[in-house]
């Protein structure tokens, strides 16, 4: 082939580059549009099987001129991505037309000042309690229709025994890692509507689509409906889960996650590991395994010794897992082949079909991570 | 808005779909005649340098047209991934014309079979070699001018030490997860070129661009030179490293991490935590480590433990990970607030930043990871 037409081809491709960009503006343009009228009618941000249904369509479009199905698809949820993080710019519209008025104790801290925000941004009117509020002020709390605690967990208790007095259809609600004591210290200071919260985001989030809320209702669900509505409109997928099970599951997810986490920066630190040459060496499953760990140490300390301290169960799941680890390690040191591998055939059985399903996850996640470099 | 202009709007955005895909399809034909040039000069697939200069044009155009810059660089490196997912289908060209014989010992193992294949395609003559090989078929060995050993670890050793008798010239090569021993053994048996290669991907890779494939040199680095060439032709980024230093690392990115994970394996298992109920709960992040737990159990057992078992120094490091586990296991049943925030400050000063560089970096992986559910 020539080089006239080598630049031929290549002025062809940047010709398409271009119009991509300008088709993307053209839809985010046209999505814009389409979102003030779902907004006026105070529909979700996020609604899976609209999602699944363009997918599925495009999928087969891309079929059908004989493109992967998954670039197609990949493309588009990319997409939907950045267009819920414009919407989430926006203004939203309020999940119940009664509800006007809500506090947010803590509202200047980062997740307190999230919630405080998209409250705002949906029309309501927002009081702020922080450390330094004064008795006027916490005085307004008689008058609101939903009081948001999301104070460190270390005041959580605190905080909560000072809601006396509050309106008899106000809501109560948390945001702590915990949901089984906070519920019930809940439930003692207030007689209205209880509702404890566990988002599982953080307050780096650009949008709250995709995004898991845990809640675990206390006392009048009914009552408490229209703030998980609330949180559908803003894109989160709302999930009822039971307290008790709730911390049993949050003990290995949180507690125990955390605390390995915290010990494997102390051994790097204690081994002087070279943290540069690990990265250049690594696979691509340990470099995120390494950015799981290391984020930690970039976010608020407290915050993560608070939840382990006061995870009911930590020290237990903690405990547990050494114990697995150290009979392991006694048949590492003896060699002992056929145990090892025994060890590792029950957790597959016990595993079944979750074992498959983990890896295909992790390959779609290794294939999206090794364009991020 | 009226109905009818709503539906208008909603017939803009399928076809502005449907001309991305048409889009993605024609720039997907430019590329692979271009490929064809690229291939027969014997380009590169992947050249980090080229995609970061179309990524920062793409980024400027975006931001011309008031696009989101990191919208429109996803969208590219996700097409990028699919051009190079079909041009790895293709021929390949061979990175030196005097170089035609090339032996793969295990060439019907996953990893064996993936290289002995991407040689073919490059139009070598690939002689395999297999357990049930004949003397016949072993007496090719004479003649070829590279011997790739990628046998179960358990087995190189002996594999190796039948490598007498070769040809001068050839190029003896491993792909073992250890570098210091095989080198060795190498050495030993062949007076010839001799590399230690240590591939961080897996059989399942659809591509083998921006894959890492370490190697460490062992002896007549000039001679070994068309294999890095030919790697890099696959699209292999290819990092030469120490032996010792490599052997060092990969105590911590290989022998600690499967043993944790195996560790806990066994440890949901002892607790018959319900698998289901941690999945539906989880963050994101804990969400990926599962998977990245799980996938272990999905893969070869005599893989990890052989990898466990061989490990010169993996002993030592899961000991002393343990010895961490274990000091930080007793300030939080002491309760010992400060002792733990004390530990948690020296790491995140030892880290500097790299924590911030982590968080950034997972941020990102997990905002893409949330478009996969």
């Amino acid at each position: 082939m020539s080089e006239a037409s080598v630049d031929s081809i290549r002025q062809g491709i940047d010709e398409c580059d271009e119009q991509l960009l300008l088709l993307l503006k053209k839809r985010q343009q046209l999505v814009e549009q389409l979102a003030q009228v779902k907004r006026e009618k105070g529909d979700a941000l996020y609604v899976p099987e609209r999602e699944k249904k363009v997918l599925a369509r495009i999928q087969q479009q891309a079929k059908n001129i004989e493109l992967e199905p998954a670039l197609a698809s990949d493309v588009m949820q990319r997409i939907f991505r950045n267009s819920y993080q414009l919407q989430s710019q926006m203004r939203f519209s309020r999940s119940c037309e009664q509800v006007k008025k809500v506090a947010v104790i803590g509202g200047r801290g980062k997740l307190g000042a999230l919630f405080a925000e998209h409250f705002q941004r949906s029309a309501y009117d927002v009081v702020i309690i922080e450390k330094d509020s004064t008795n006027d002020e916490w005085a307004q709390l008689k008058l609101v229709d939903l009081v948001l605690v999301a104070v460190p967990i270390e005041v959580t208790e605190s905080v909560i025994q000072q809601l006396t007095g509050l309106n008899k259809n106000c809501v109560v609600a948390d945001i702590t890692s915990h949901k089984q004591k906070p519920l019930g210290w809940m439930m003692e200071v207030h007689s209205g509507p209880v509702i404890g919260l566990h988002p599982m985001f953080g307050p780096g989030c650009t949008t709250l689509a995709r995004q898991l809320m845990l809640f675990c209702h206390g006392r009048e669900a009914e009552s408490c409906q229209w703030l998980i509505e609330q949180f559908s409109v803003w894109g989160c997928l709302c999930r009822e889960v039971e307290a008790t099970q709730h911390d049993e599951v949050m003990s290995i997810v949180q507690a125990l996650r955390h605390f390995c986490a915290i010990s494997a920066g102390q051994h790097l630190l204690s081994s002087q590991a070279d943290i540069g040459a690990i990265a250049q060496m690594s696979s691509p499953v340990y470099r995120m395994e390494l950015a799981f760990i290391g984020r930690l140490f970039a976010q608020n300390p407290e915050l993560y010794v608070d939840i382990l301290l006061n995870s009911s169960q930590g020290v237990e799941v903690i405990e547990s897992y050494s114990e697995q680890y150290q009979s392991l390690l006694a048949l590492l040191k003896n060699k002992d082949r056929t145990g090892l591998l025994k060890c590792f055939n029950e957790v597959k059985e016990y595993l079944g079909d979750y074992a498959e399903d983990f890896l295909q996850e992790s390959n779609r996640l290794l294939a999206a991570a090794s364009e991020r470099n």
